[in-house]
């Protein structure tokens, strides 16, 4: 028997075709294809296509994934009739993981678990996330729902029903390419909850929501909003200036700084180059360039001190909050990326399908004998 | 980089104080004490505690739990809203997913994760789960609501609010042991999906959630029900003589009969033990033998066949049966039990945790050049 200690790290869970990592020399691939070059060219409809499918779409199945993905973005009826309630009650990341859960009920698909039938709840779970969140915003703020447009790609669909306005072209192809960039990431926490659920043959909707409620921790998609949380207390100590003491101070009293480090990485996440890079193009593009600013500053403090490199969280707090997206919706927005990993990871599970059940090691009293009650 | 295969057998993927099993020997124990001790003396509230205090209960300790067991079966406002809808629209275990995911928004720790706050909650949801089955099965029946009964045991009232009328004390008990029997089980899928969620240090809601998820699957707990499809349908095609013709000719066309085998057991599983003589007890009781004949009949069938020995589902179906609950609630009322044994888990995780995120083996296509859509 194995004891890799706690965290199962660098054990082997799963096999998988989706997304490989070569953490010591700092690559991220979907399906064979260089996150760098994926980055650039694909949009998040072609990066589903490629985890769903394994190959990029041709045109006309790119048009069939479009069409698909617009189609399908409005929530049923019996999740509408819950989003004022969940709205006035709950935290973003519970109101998707609810929403999320109560979805399945009325899937036009109902229980049907066919390889077809999970393919297109799969493409409806990606497809309404994006609803859900931006509803969910506008009913906690008081302002009417906008419908989703679904002439708009899914990146910038979001946008327009999160703000009701149109973002310009270049915002939306910025969060589209977030979009790419989080789209999936090996056997991440959420991602193996998912597929754990999976294995039990449980149904899709369980799994994706098994992830959700994986990614809503500080420790996995909710260190983007802390991040966000540390960037806006820099700015109200005096901004940039300030970083540099702010971040050395935490570290060395010992307190996680967030954004940093990563189990697989050695190197610089890939994914933080094109964040940094977009997040310096929206500073100068707003005028306003304190959260980048600030975020570099944080950056080389942790480098020096630490030498630690940013993982994906850390600039992809500065992209939201230049796109204007509130901080409390950057891991659901996360979670409207994410979907698409999961989703094509449990449809793998399903197909070559084994329970994952491991041991645990006892280390509780030794076997001992009842007690009465009155003995105690 | 170890390989362990899929599905993680033999890997420990955490330590744990809470139970512990001899596979070879046959041996379950809860912190020590094994389930042959404790299914005969512990009430599921001495088990509870000992789950989460690692020690038995002493008097003013059982009082204590037992008053906060007993005070907390009421959903709370938000969640009551919601069931109806739940049970107009929803699978039984899809319905308990979205309830305990949605009972979080108006938990009155709130967002407070402390150690106390966390067994309270965790208290909450062992003692609200029976009231939501038993309503959720009510309201879809349209028949009036059963409040609960602060005065009875928490198997006592699960009946009593299922079926409107009290049930004797020997059905109770017996019911009783059940939830003991279920209550954990080391790295079950379930257990150990919630753990990997609440070691992303997401909340104990999201984390039992995702237990339910899992254990929703015909792997995990769904197996009970189909049991039971299987006793009703040996039953229509006339009874016990038609049992082992039935099974044996499921198994040699290569059908998998539902609740034998375990991964960890290599011989009777201790719980089995003493679910066969409580399904004998109330065939006795009930005057009709048939699903305890049916299943004795399945059972020399397959052991003859296989040599295999029946797990924990195969008699609970009987059991639950007998105890008149419907069959499609069979895995909710695992869950009933089950919540007691992940939330300790996720307490345990939460006091010493490191994030659980495995590695993968790349099997997909090898690195490959961007293509544009024009070339595809």
């Amino acid at each position: 028997m194995a004891a890799p200690g706690k965290g199962l790290e660098g054990v082997v869970a799963a096999e998988t075709a989706i997304s490989d990592i070569d953490g010591k020399e700092g690559v991220l691939s979907y399906v064979g294809y260089d996150i760098h070059d994926l980055a650039p060219n694909a949009t998040f409809e072609e990066t589903c296509y490629l985890l769903h499918n394994l190959e990029l779409p041709t045109e006309q199945q790119l048009d069939e994934i479009k069409e698909q993905l617009g189609r399908e973005r409005e929530p049923n009826d019996f999740v509408m009739d819950l989003m004022p309630q969940l709205a006035q009650n709950t935290a973003p990341m519970s109101m998707l993981r609810t929403a999320c859960s109560a979805s399945s009920a009325n899937d036009p698909d109902g229980w049907d678990t066919s390889e077809e039938a999970n393919y297109r709840k799969a493409m409806r779970l990606i497809a309404v996330f994006p609803t859900l969140v931006a509803y969910y915003d506008r009913l906690r703020n008081d302002q009417p729902l906008v419908r989703p447009d679904s002439g708009l790609s899914l990146a910038a669909n979001f946008l327009y029903m999160l703000k009701g306005d149109k973002a310009d072209d270049a915002e939306a192809r910025i969060f589209d390419i977030c979009l790419t960039l989080h789209a999936d990431h090996t056997m991440n926490a959420s991602t193996f909850a998912a597929r754990v659920c999976a294995a039990t043959l449980s149904d899709i909707h369980s799994a994706v929501t098994a992830g959700i409620a994986a990614l809503k921790g500080p420790l996995h998609g909710g260190a983007n909003e802390q991040v966000m949380r540390m960037i806006k207390e820099i700015r109200n100590l005096g901004g940039a200036g300030k970083a540099r003491d702010y971040t050395i101070d935490k570290l060395r009293n010992k307190v996680k700084v967030m954004g940093f480090g990563h189990r697989v990485y050695k190197t610089e996440d890939p994914r933080a180059t094109h964040l940094r890079r977009m997040a310096k193009e929206l500073a100068e593009k707003s005028g306003d360039g304190s959260n980048y600013e600030i975020s570099q500053e944080i950056e080389r403090a942790v480098m020096d001190e630490k030498g630690i490199y940013p993982n994906v969280d850390f600039y992809a707090a500065s992209v939201y909050g230049y796109l204007r997206i509130p901080t409390d919706l950057f891991t659901p927005v996360f979670a409207c990326s994410r979907v698409s990993g999961w989703t094509a990871h449990v449809r793998e599970q399903y197909a070559d399908n084994r329970l994952i059940r491991p041991d645990h090691a006892y280390v509780g009293p030794e076997r001992r004998s009842w007690k009465a009650l009155s003995q105690r």
